[in-house]
């Protein structure tokens, strides 16, 4: 998915929180769980800004492996029993399928405890105002009002009135808070920030519903083995999904009217500066790839 | 228990990161965990040792909240049916017996999120040295090494071979490490760090060993009533107790020994400043008073 995916999978397991003395099961959990980190679209996003924008690697490849970690915390809690009961992640048996509940918490919390950790070492010098920035952004995405509350939605959620929009609502916060972090953090040192703020929290709310429209009609249509997780989760378990609220032909005209609107925040980030041109690459890795393989046909 | 307990109730209070356009069950959650703060033991730490060493008084404020945010949040997570299945927690019912097991774990991780940027937020103008330091010592007390560790080897331990010495590691990794950091992340910004560090660290292990060890006497003698928490759980699920391991005549042995330990601490620190005579006054409130009531007997 990213070039230099090697160097971002060398990080993940640099960084792992587990020690010598931590205890065997949690150690092995943590090393599974390090060791099979998905497409790291994330770090990607991090590691292309950080390489247009002028960061410094060291701090790129801290920023790439806390959003990498904690994603990976969320995806581990979502699929537990009480959440979304899965049984497939990433193409293997869900964390707590194979550890356990308890582990599976703890193995998350490990992961979580580190990324709080990477994000302050990686502005460590960075002047009071870009830490402060740092810290609110990942404050209210992680938090109550972010990724956590859209958690509680999507468990919350039944279909009616106002489904499809409740859906975007959503969508924007559980897949949104991770991906709004991934395109502004590494921005916080340069100049960039807060000049285009806008523009990029736009980019990153049409990502998010793009990207989370396309795995609702997914979760739908897609065969089993074809997506790395279980199917038609969303309906066994009255989940939000625009799908099931709209019907699939809605669900296409919905995608690419996103689509066309990301690449409307892309197409006016690029006019102003060729230093935006790899969210253009993005756009087409993420999600137009995607798009064609499984959606527009 | 402590004097300015109605100010830190405020200010956890204040601290909820549940916000109105938060999901209203768990925005419910949030305000039942925050308005149900128990002894507030942490805080006071906390507190105490700014009022001695100096530190501002929104910079303590922050620090305090934090620690109880991540207490409680270590209490929700512990209670849940796959860690300890606990019925009562602080006179009432655990929250995941109210609001379910998804509500009880997005509660805790919103009280996790918000203590991070808590603790970043009373460093935010010290030094990065002084940030540097506070970082370690959270990633290391909460992280695979630490509190998440022993909790990791408390759902695993068996009774056997050098038991009694398990359960100690245990307890120092579960209750010490947020002890440790209530003694140590409010002096940071002082000279008195790291001076004293060794003494204050071998205090915190002390402490953390007495307190543990009290709990587990009454998890086995106390009739139920007696402390907010159901008794009898340690042996129900086969959890380290220092008490089923030893009995509880060496059981007390130890609570004494551990305790002139921890006295011999307080009394060299205070022989080399008056300042630290408010980690006398919490010996006496934290243990020394609870040690009188339910174990000299």
């Amino acid at each position: 998915m990213i070039e230099n995916s090697e160097e971002v999978a060398r990080v993940l397991s640099a960084n792992n929180p587990g020690e010598a003395t931590t205890e065997p099961v949690l150690c092995d959990a943590l090393a599974k769980a390090v060791s099979n980190p998905g497409r790291m679209v994330r770090a990607g996003l991090v590691m292309a800004a950080a390489k247009s924008h002028g960061l410094e690697a060291a701090t790129a490849e801290q920023l790439a492996c806390a959003l990498e970690y904690w994603h990976q915390a969320s995806l581990i809690l979502d699929d537990l029993p009480c959440m979304d009961d899965a049984e497939l992640r990433r193409g293997l048996p869900c964390l707590h399928r194979t550890y356990g509940e308890s582990t599976a918490i703890l193995t998350a919390l490990s992961l979580i405890n580190r990324a709080y950790a990477l994000v302050q070492r990686a502005f460590l010098l960075e002047s009071a105002a870009v830490r402060e920035q740092a810290c609110e952004l990942v404050d209210s995405a992680l938090g109550a009002a972010g990724i956590l509350c859209g958690q509680a939605w999507d468990l919350r959620f039944s279909r009616g009135l106002r489904a499809s929009r409740e859906v975007g609502r959503i969508a924007w916060r559980k897949t949104g808070a991770l991906l709004g972090l991934a395109i502004t953090l590494p921005l916080l040192p340069s100049s960039a920030w807060p000049r285009e703020r806008r523009t990029l929290h736009a980019l990153s709310i049409y990502w998010a519903l793009a990207y989370q429209a396309m795995d609702d009609l997914l979760d739908v249509a897609a065969p089993t083995g074809a997506i790395g997780k279980t199917p038609g989760r969303d309906a066994a378990l009255s989940r939000p999904n625009l799908t099931i609220a709209l019907g699939a032909p809605l669900t296409r005209q919905r995608i690419a009217r996103l689509l066309g609107l990301a690449e409307l925040q892309v197409k006016q980030l690029r006019e102003r500066d060729a230093k935006w041109t790899y969210l253009a690459d993005w756009h087409e890795r993420l999600l137009m790839s995607r798009y064609r393989m499984f959606i527009a046909a």
